[in-house]
């Protein structure tokens, strides 16, 4: 589920107890899950000094729709993981950095430049351990009463699902790789 | 960026100060985003209870390739509200039951059952205002530093964005609706 992932929403609390729940970029590392930020951000602050937070992926597989309003749904698959994040500095932040590009750029990492020391210095990168995470899923078709399949009007009410996914379209070229050719990894994303 | 969702990610802080990101399904009403979850549930009765909270709703709408890690990125369209929600009761609670139903099923609302007075007991309805709001959006190809352009490999890798949207797939109906038609306005979608 979270390999399937691409953006993570993470809470932040701040001082007066108001949290913010941010979009960010993720990838799974091992038992643990890495993300980023900026190093100026005032929740990454917070994070990086030890603020407890929630990390939450979901995906959106598809509308189901059953014969009643409270059954009518969608399916989805989401995970929760809870804890204290903590910093990656030195060399760990290097292989994060290539982890999470990876993660959403497979093949990417070999093509691009490293980043600089002042890049670094402008990314924070936080890992998060899986040890405390919930998963909830939905799937499968609608779960209709019996009351209302026995009924002369809602029996002959299609039900079902409309199932859902996230596609690639074809790759725009910068304006100034018109020229150039995609790279085969792209080829095999889309 | 709104009405485009389907999914938004709600906090809640616990007793602790632990937060939760929870995925709920939501619709926007007027100058209001209305979301719901099961009365039931511990977190939602903090919400009811007047617990500061966000509500993040994100879509992601590319991937960006450009030719360093740094400068690398996604295409996303995020908003943000935060604020204190509270309960809908009484008719507001059953127009919200049309309104979120409506908003992820258009057309839907008048072929299904409205809910019983046992499933309006199961279910919260909250509303939150969008009176706090922020927003933050990525667009448009990627921005390579003068130094990567100049650079004699760097020059030549493709750069450029890898779109991506959500599609529907063909509905597929339950074991009980194989011989139903599938209605108009669920063909519309797809």
């Amino acid at each position: 589920m979270l390999d399937a992932g691409r953006v993570a929403h993470v809470a932040v609390v701040d001082e007066d107890g108001q949290p913010f729940v941010v979009p960010v970029a993720f990838a799974r590392d091992g038992d643990q899950v890495i993300f980023h930020g900026s190093r100026a951000s005032r929740l990454f602050k917070r994070l990086a000094a030890g603020a407890p937070t929630c990390l939450t992926v979901t995906h959106l597989d598809g509308l189901v729709l059953a014969r009643s309003a409270f059954e009518s749904s969608m399916n989805y698959r989401s995970v929760m993981v809870l804890g204290i994040a903590h910093e990656l500095t030195g060399d760990a932040e290097v292989a994060a950095f290539e982890r999470v590009t990876e993660h959403l750029l497979p093949g990417r990492w070999a093509d691009v430049r490293p980043p600089s020391e002042q890049e670094r210095k402008a990314t924070m990168f936080l890992a998060l351990s899986l040890d405390e995470c919930s998963v909830k899923i939905r799937t499968g078709p609608p779960e209709d009463l019996d009351i209302d399949l026995a009924d002369p009007v809602y029996r002959n009410t299609w039900a079902g699902v409309v199932p859902m996914h996230q596609v690639f379209d074809a790759p725009i070229a910068a304006d100034d790789s018109t020229e150039l050719p995609v790279p085969d990894y792209i080829q095999h994303w889309t």
